[in-house]
């Protein structure tokens, strides 16, 4: 025990650590090994969100401006968004491969919009191999550019499309104000892009795209979110039309989370991709591009968890279950330690972790296991092996359920599911609490000064009104709802005819 | 079929395509949609390769100088490997994270040895967000130094050990002569880093990572090879000792295909990596890291395949079985359409494709799938149908075996295997006949003037031994293989006591 005390001791005081500025008892608690602290949600949002970055080991901030390291415990959330969404992208036919890193400056500006957008957010390679080069090639900010190049190449007739190519890479953009997983110099993500005969078929690779996000939000993360058309001044630079998703976070802010792009033929005709169709004769092909990245786990983590931490919902946790054993005396000890064996063996089709180390406390493993979200808690003593049974916690809510051996699977099957289905349903009940119908400007101006969240408002689709209204109340168009109907209005800003009400918020 | 002439005539000519000069007699047949062409392995092994790679459309070149399109094709085999190594790198109790692009140029100056191998390699970020760096920034060309700086600030205490990281990811370094696959500037590759209390501990870590890389060699991409530890002068730049796999390709050249480092205490000096041990004393931690590449693709193209294109061994193959439809008349196309459907559905543990497409001949498909070495052919016809049988060809050796239906899977499980199993046998054998047990220099020269291959030759270690032989020969010390057994002989070049064999060859 001295030993360990000494241990700890020297972790609490090295200036080496990271550890965030806390009060005298918290340090003793946490020098003691009694637990870690993090600012309390319910105090303060966005501490809180970077502490628990930092506490539950997602992420770190790296040696470089705007970078993080994902940890792995951050990591394996995106590899579980992966993996889904992998699976999902198979399903449409669109095959994976690899393009270069670096984009010869001149490619960039092949699309005039484009690179107006991108230019402020470059990095620049200008010397390789010891020599100043040539050319300065630019650091990947997307991969429109050098992909079309090859597109060009690729396709010559009908026969060649549609050609479905999707990447997992890393992008790097130059941001000013970073916060980590949601706004990252350089961040992952997946970027698919695909080229077709027919505009029509374009726009439903669009519309399937944004289809697959919403169901990795809903299913997998459960964050409810709307898709929506971008207004002009917010879609992607180079687009005809972009698709998003947005879902509001706990303090009001909306979360820009994926977005598909209708691209038309503006890439097709700066680079000449052209096709002879089945008449023989030449067309350009129409695109779409669409990528989700890792903001999704920075989402991820703002939406769920409490004052205690993190919580994951079950179908993304990369431990769904953690198993506390409560070893008694020697004798005792050595029964659970056995039970345990036999139950870890039963529950294989979950993701299960037993943490066993015997220099933290029962209580200390509580706190830590809270912290990072793991949805399940099962506690096992002396009494739990006696009685064949279980003590099964729910992150969420605190229940306790005891659970016999026998029904072990079944049980916790049911107790996830419920997890996850009632994640999704706070995140909807919370989005329609804090959407607002609103119809005059003061109103508009109020709720953006004050509680925030979504605002539906008719907006008359000039760009003035929109510039004027984020001047005024750093509020912007998300989207306009898919499901949004045709009605008669007046724009909250200028009182001229509307047809819409659009989605506004304050963004990340 | 006009308009396919045409469409076909269309690829011919256009000045977009990067069809490599074919005669007028080939051409003709491409255009007709009848072969693609590539040159004889058994001819000229070089271009066999170069044109393999894109006609089979494994790769393309990129705008950017020494950079690949990994096509999804080429990809889906990298895919493979990264699903069968990272099955094994996370049974090594490795976890995944990720770590940022860019690195500060003061971390990669921190370890002598290191800054030096890497320098003459480096891409330089100098500019970004529009302005220039203070610090330019180093594209990473491998993740020691910003991985390590890392590794100070997480490990304190012996309960932090061992740390055990890998990164999948992309890396940089500025080649001069590159090659699809082999060698390009931008590449992808694992790259696993641990850190540990005790050296042996490291050490059993370095073994572990090589005894993985050669299941995935042998098991996976049944490429024969020799696991052994470079020389002082060939082992990486920065370790106290390196291992790698040395396999033999075709033309006799070596192939590096994968690394494991003991990094000994050199980088924890660096770096200041430092551990309170159990004692309440403060170590420096031992390191080691470890890689395999995009490289081990171009391995797997080069050992197999021959004059008719590829052949992929089935456990890595994207596509395992290809079936040709031979549809007849209209009634019995809709007999062989119905009974292939059927026959598909019975292959599902199989990566099985279907190549229904009307517009080219039995014939083309023929030569197109054994071109992209899919290992095993059904094709099905009114014969088929009528007898309820398939016919099977393997890629390797052309054998054709009918099947009959009932014993479908348990008779494709056997060829598949067969297939694997040979596969390797051939790359063993291959190797064996290529390896000359040398003990004059004459001979040594002659070898290396002539059909190359591997050499076992006793080596004195003096540096100076080695580096004439390869100024005279070009062959360079691939490695002491693990089995050597140590044996009283004389250096073949100085005629100096020397203790072991070591391995020789041109390498690429």
């Amino acid at each position: 025990m001295k030993i360990f005390l000494g241990s700890l001791f020297f972790i609490g005081v090295t200036p080496k650590t990271g550890v965030t500025p806390i009060s005298y008892c918290d340090m003793i608690e946490v020098m003691i090994g009694k637990k870690k602290v993090i600012t309390k949600k319910s105090e303060d949002f966005s501490r809180w969100y970077t502490d628990v970055v930092q506490q539950a080991e997602l992420a770190d901030y790296a040696p470089v401006k705007g970078c993080i390291i994902f940890r792995p415990y951050g990591y394996a959330l995106w590899e579980g968004i992966k993996k889904a969404l992998d699976a999902k992208i198979k399903a449409m036919g669109v095959e994976n491969a690899y393009f270069p890193l670096f984009i010869p400056q001149e490619f960039l500006q092949k699309e005039k919009e484009h690179v107006e957008g991108f230019a402020p957010e470059l990095a620049v390679v200008t010397h390789g191999g010891g020599k100043k080069l040539e050319e300065p090639l630019i650091v990947r900010p997307t991969s429109e550019t050098v992909m079309y190049a090859m597109f060009s190449k690729w396709i010559q007739s009908w026969r060649d499309l549609p050609l479905k190519i999707n990447q997992w890479c890393n992008v790097v953009r130059w941001e000013k104000r970073t916060l980590p997983f949601i706004r990252t110099t350089e961040f992952l993500w997946q970027e698919g892009h695909t080229a077709h005969a027919e505009h029509k078929e374009a726009l439903d690779q669009v519309h399937a795209a944004a289809q697959a996000y919403e169901e990795i939000f809903k299913d997998y993360l459960a964050i409810y979110g709307i898709t929506g058309f971008k207004s002009n001044s917010e879609k992607f630079a180079g687009a005809a039309a972009s698709l998003s998703y947005e879902a509001l976070m706990p303090d009001g802010k909306a979360l820009q989370s994926s977005t598909s792009h209708d691209l038309g033929q503006n890439f097709a005709k700066a680079f000449e991709i052209t096709f002879q169709d089945q008449k023989g004769k030449n067309q350009y092909v129409w695109q779409t591009s669409w990528g989700l990245s890792t903001r999704a786990v920075g989402g991820l983590i703002m939406v769920h968890g409490d004052d205690n931490g993190l919580f994951f919902p079950p179908q993304i946790a990369p431990i769904q279950i953690i198993i506390v054993p409560i070893y008694g005396g020697d004798e005792e000890g050595g029964l659970v330690k056995q039970y345990v064996s036999e139950l870890k063996s039963k529950l294989i089709e979950f993701r299960v972790k037993v943490d066993s180390r015997e220099e933290y406390s029962p209580g200390w493993k509580f706190n830590e296991w809270e912290l990072k979200g793991v949805p399940l808690r099962l506690e096992i003593g002396p009494r739990e092996v006696k009685s064949q049974t279980v003590m099964a916690i729910r992150r969420d809510t605190g229940d306790k359920t005891s659970i016999t051996t026998s029904e072990l699977t079944e049980k916790v099957t049911m107790l996830l599911k419920t997890q996850q289905k009632d994640a999704l349903e706070r995140s909807r009940k919370f989005t329609e609490e804090n959407t607002h119908l609103v119809d005059t400007y003061d109103q508009f101006k109020e709720i953006m000064s004050g509680p925030r969240g979504f605002i539906k408002a008719f907006w008359c689709e000039n760009p003035g009104c929109e510039a004027k209204i984020k001047e005024e109340t750093k509020a912007t168009t998300r989207c306009l709802p898919l499901d949004a109907v045709e009605e008669k209005g007046k724009c909250v800003y200028c009182d001229e005819p509307a047809t819409h009400r659009w989605l506004f918020a304050q963004a990340y």
